[in-house]
């Protein structure tokens, strides 16, 4: 038996050697990237022209010049003009390229415009005014994006901007999640008394997905010799495999018997936690495969991959990770138990602008629909009989 | 020219029809549903044995009797077993069902267990301990979860509890995503002085993705005849027209000419709003398209995206819509111009854990590189100048 925090220790021991894919931009959002993404040229890569009005040579203003001949009309998109005469001006677009031979750009509310000829009808202007200079915004070759991001569509335009068409990102690993036992049926079959749908393994699959981490499900059977056949595969095929129910030592679990004679070797069973204390962790040394072995309960094995495998994915993965967020506990709670407790909370947000957490425990680890009542769990430490309104506690959140 | 509130009012009017679709519940990840969920059956099922140990009949050992002979085996998954003699015992596990004649479970750590013969250690149990009673969790026919919701990994794993192997979600809307211009070339391409890399409309689409909506993308070149016969055509396919540039009515736009030709109608022109100011929002009366034009910088059609069209379809796609969360400002601004300002801000946490926004104002609506280094924007009034430390503001969040 070991702390949460000796559990979280031992798991961040385990590397996942994940390799990178080329994947063609607009289809990474969510995927996270392997490389750094720099810019290609300066942005703007222009003196780019802010107001629709006229651009001018500031010399001409300042020699108190006040009209100008229009020597021709300029958009964006299309290619830079020349200022012929400096007395004269450019008619000129919002997002077009500043004409050789201008400097300034002066819009047509402080303009009046006739027979060809812009008067300028105000006495102040600017040199270079409205006018966003080259590589204002980013030099060439400055770092935009760096590696570990999770794409989003910010990052997507970034990269068609800088010309990317195919990102490099991090290929997820191979993920098994298994269920097991005879007394689970398919979703589209009824229940017998002593049966249930299986259910686990597609929350599992979601929750990974929802990382956009494909994963394959696989169900055992309670059978020694298929549980051998089918876990030896997938110790060959898969990097990670994920186990709910069948690991409780119990009568008629054969899984653990299987795992051990494969070689899986444990690093802890049982974690100083509520749900989900019967938490299962080890290796294959050799094959490099990790093992999560989840208690069945559904609850139980919910918060296991919120708490253990999906952080730890994110960080094999390059992530940056960032401490849990603290919220406001909104109700006193009290937990006997010398476990620390993982809290189903309600989130709202008081009058002073802090997030409140509203505990919504449910009926036990068997309480799946209670999941769909809540935003995530609070970390209420172990050690502790009492929890106090208005402490805080770290918050990790699903929804 | 409107308010940012008549803006948001406007496009509230328009009403989405949407369809209804069944999709393999597997892949209803980030869908909205659109049925609501009740349990087929109370849960537990049954009642339900909590502790690995032993089953009796609670009248035995209030008679006194403390040994109790074991019957036979039962674990979870096995079909529901009697106990014939009540003044024996079922050994049994956890998640078992509660054996017939039998009403209390008693766990290993309680029992000493010697020639079949299970002794109980403890002199004080009580009538129904360590079961979990049929329908504690949830009755039969209890509601689950309402439509409206936006499917989770939870919400996957009550699905597939209840049997749902399909869910009915909401069919997105056919949205198409149009950029204009011939300045704008392919990602692949290399710029010419005068041109840029097409990314908004990629942006876009991923604002949407975001939210499980498809989207289809489009270029028109400037060609007047080309503009009337795509957007003719996209009238007559789509339900949401996204137009990132080409309506600022400046000397070489000729959408908004195609538009009004093609009985699209103005709803509202310009928003007092930075940045983003120039949107342009209307819709095909009789066909029902709408048409969200936002100004080309990268930034305004962003803004306008995450303040607009996706709450928009949020509420169209019948999502119950929080208000927005506030988060405390942590720098002084100065902002003169009469209009609401979109701030971007990074969020970092204080030590009263509260969410602070820092500004992170980039060099202006062309500098679509600031928003891989912001999480949102924050909504500072228009009327004021000044936003002061530690005031609180509402946070539209896109990372």
């Amino acid at each position: 038996m070991v702390t949460v925090e000796e559990a979280q220790r031992l798991i961040s021991e385990e590397v996942l050697e994940l390799d990178t894919e080329r994947v063609k931009m607009t289809n990474t959002l969510g995927r996270v990237l392997a490389e750094d993404l720099y810019a290609d040229l300066d942005f703007p890569s222009y003196n780019s022209i802010r107001m629709d009005g006229i651009a001018i040579n500031f010399s001409a203003f300042e020699k108190g010049n006040r009209t100008f001949k229009i020597e021709k009309v300029n958009g964006a998109g299309m290619p830079q003009t020349i200022l012929e005469n400096s007395e004269n001006c450019i008619e000129i677009m919002t997002g077009a390229v500043c004409p050789i031979g201008a400097d300034t750009n002066i819009r047509y509310e402080d303009l009046k415009i006739e027979n060809g000829v812009a008067t300028i009808l105000i006495d102040k202007i600017t040199k270079g005014q409205n006018i966003h200079p080259k590589g204002k915004n980013r030099k060439q070759g400055d770092l935009i994006v760096p590696k570990g991001r999770r794409i989003t569509a910010a990052e997507i335009g970034v990269a068609a901007t800088i010309g990317k068409s195919f990102l490099k990102v991090v290929k997820p690993p191979k993920i098994a999640v298994i269920s097991s036992g005879d007394e689970l049926i398919k979703v589209s079959q009824k229940p017998k008394l002593h049966q249930k749908r299986r259910s686990n393994s597609f929350a599992c699959q979601a929750q990974l997905a929802a990382m956009n981490v494909p994963s394959a499900t696989f169900h055992l059977a309670d059978n020694e010799k298929a549980i051998h056949e089918t876990i030896s595969k997938i110790l060959d095929e898969y990097q990670v495999i994920v186990l709910s129910g069948g690991v409780s030592m119990g009568k008629f679990d054969l899984i653990p018997k299987v795992l051990e004679s494969l070689g899986v070797e444990k690093s802890f069973y049982k974690v100083y936690q509520r749900p989900g204390k019967p938490f299962w962790f080890g290796r294959h040394p050799s094959k490099g495969v990790k093992v999560f072995a989840f208690p069945g309960n559904p609850v139980s094995t919910f918060v296991g991959m919120e708490a253990y495998l999906l952080p730890w994915l994110r960080n094999n993965m390059g992530m940056k990770i960032r401490p849990y967020p603290k919220v406001v506990l909104a109700e006193e709670v009290t937990f006997k138990p010398d476990l620390l407790h993982f809290l189903q909370v309600h989130l709202e947000t008081d009058d002073q602008d802090r997030t409140l957490a509203i505990p919504r425990k449910g009926k036990g680890s068997g309480d799946h629909a209670n999941l769909t009542d809540v935003s995530g769990f609070i970390i209420l430490p172990r050690g502790r009989d009492i929890f106090k309104v208005g402490e805080s506690f770290e918050l990790i959140q699903f929804r």
